[in-house]
């Protein structure tokens, strides 16, 4: 299971790292904060996700700073970046689907399970590469519980 | 000089609302991380901004919002998002000059006068609109001594 977690999110990362020759853009700029944040969560699991996978040498400052990185951006105030009415029905910019605006509290359920998970990462990260592998599973896994439930598919 | 300094940043944040119609985009994760981190500055200063200019009512708990999110992304750890190679002469999709890379002490210097005027606008935001609009001239001046020096024009 942590294997399947870890694997789903090296694949998230390197999809997040490689997908981006076109941008994902909307005419709202609340869409667009939030496809911002969702890039710098990519961008700097994408540095964990490499280094859990050997891609990257292991660096404890480096892993660090990334982990560091994604304990701030997951405790973010995002509310602003969800009004109503920029769900993927409405907004051909976005992926969110419109069951994000009919699920809030579980929306904010797994969104401070993800920020947990990063603090959890950020405590692990620095000390050594099994323990950033260990902190792994549970990171990719609070990804992929939104991401199931709440994205569209990419087109 | 603080009211044209105000100016400028309300320019800045109302350029950043409405100037993505066209995105800017790298091949280069790094270079994207920043630009990303720029609209996430963009979209919270627009929200200040927008109430320091009385286009927005004034509202405590979404300018605290806003001012402790900018606190939080300024005081991110940028570097992995700063490689030597990605200034504009490098990739067309920066707009990040090159003596940028032959000023880091002064860049850091303007990054972390930048996370101080962000932590001052955190403290200042809630408590009410002049408090506000006090802080929003040393916060856009931070803004613009770094993009003044380092940053080319638009295209």
């Amino acid at each position: 299971m942590k294997f399947k977690l870890f694997v789903a999110v090296a694949g998230i990362a390197t999809a997040a790292m490689l997908g981006n020759a076109v941008a994902q853009q909307s005419t709202n700029q609340a869409v667009n904060a939030r496809i911002s944040l969702m890039k710098l969560y990519a961008f700097n699991l994408g540095t964990l996700g490499a280094m859990a996978k050997g891609d990257m040498a292991y660096d404890a400052d480096a892993a660090s700073a990334a982990a560091s990185n994604l304990a701030k951006l997951t405790s973010l105030n995002a509310s602003a970046m969800w009004p109503m009415g920029t769900d993927n029905a409405s907004d051909p910019g976005s992926r969110a689907l419109p069951a994000i605006w009919q699920n809030f509290p579980d929306v904010g359920a797994k969104a401070a399970a993800l920020s947990e998970a990063a603090a959890a990462m950020q405590s692990a990260a620095g000390q050594d590469l099994d323990a950033l592998r260990a902190a792994m599973g549970p990171l990719g896994g609070a990804c992929a519980a939104c991401h199931k439930n709440y994205r569209a598919p990419a087109n």
